[in-house]
């Protein structure tokens, strides 16, 4: 299935991508940091981040086979940050530092038209024309490996509404937020789900789903 | 974990456990069969019900544990079914006939007081002085056994709420249900949990996780 989108995301048991409050000092919002914790304990993730250490575990072969497969990311514009409205002249460069983690393109959804950045082997492009734009040119750039659709909720919302996705992997995590951005609101009840694949470590369940057309 | 309340519930991947528009004649919503055709295809399910034949496999395997070792089952009105308010001069008795597959005593959450129904070897008993008399009603009952909370969501939102749920077992069904039910709604970020178990068939997954308190 090359050239796929799949959406991957941590959730909630709850069914929560992001705790309430979400701020520039706590981009998770409350809570959200939980979801993510199994991932930062992984060698194959502290190594991406340029750290040494940590542990190798199912999870970590889900996060390097994605990697591998991964030719291009999209995520929406509340994930890679710095608010909303025109970006204005010392625009925000995302969370992630000069080095930042993805290593290939990725297509950022926004209202605002913004020339490409480039950071170390990783380009940021801003896509304003709209979900299945930015799905192509990711397409595009992605060749004969997959896109990865990384969020944030609104922005899955979007191509899961769209009937665009073609894979969903929740990652969930043992914790309730009780508030914040659900991944599924507004998604309606469409789209056919194959389980496809059940990995687990103590500390996250991976939900691997097959999408399909509905009825 | 003896005398535990543990709640087990089948839910969505969207996280409802029951579907948009329930009615006397739908009442597990719309799509909300969906939940449960992992359950009825079970040998253990089947034969539960009176039926031959049918599947033997690791959700099988989980269901006989909680019957062996379920003593007495919690559940709301809603659950039970027959409509909101008094109960009238001809009561409705439930969804299950005169031989209900629960073999123990069941304790129905009413705002309407009611006499006990006896029906086979299953005996309802009405309780309408709120859910902690309940939980001490059914542990009395359940003896060395555990108490199931078995819905349907407001019934589980409460306890939950509360704090008085020891665990919790989600089967997530691979579908969406778009609208419904939300077995977490209102239930808040309090609640620490342990996942304890993942078990899995082509057809479900089965999350089991302890509940430990807040911090």
């Amino acid at each position: 299935m090359a050239g796929a989108l799949k959406l991957e995301i941590a959730i909630s048991v709850d069914g929560y991508v992001a705790g309430p409050n979400q701020s520039v000092e706590n981009p998770l919002g409350e809570g959200g940091e939980g979801l993510h914790e199994w991932a930062l304990k992984l060698q194959v993730w502290r190594e991406q981040h340029g750290r040494e250490g940590g542990e190798v575990n199912l999870s970590g072969e889900l996060v390097e086979e994605a990697l591998r497969g991964t030719g291009a990311t999209i995520m929406g514009r509340k994930m890679f940050g710095g608010g909303p409205g025109p970006w204005g002249e010392d625009p925000w460069n995302g969370w992630w530092g000069d080095e930042p983690p993805f290593h290939h393109p990725v297509f950022v959804l926004t209202h605002h038209q913004r020339e490409p950045l480039h950071l170390a082997d990783t380009s940021f492009h801003f896509v304003s024309d709209g979900i299945e734009s930015a799905l192509a040119q990711a397409r595009e750039a992605a060749g004969e490996k997959d896109i990865k659709l990384a969020g944030g909720a609104e922005a899955c919302q979007q191509y899961l509404a769209a009937g665009l996705v073609d894979e969903i992997q929740l990652n969930v995590a043992p914790v309730l937020l009780g508030a914040g951005e659900r991944l599924f609101d507004g998604v309606g009840a469409d789209l056919r789900l194959e389980q496809t694949l059940v990995v687990h470590t103590p500390e996250v369940t991976h939900l691997r789903y097959r999408v399909g057309a509905g009825t």
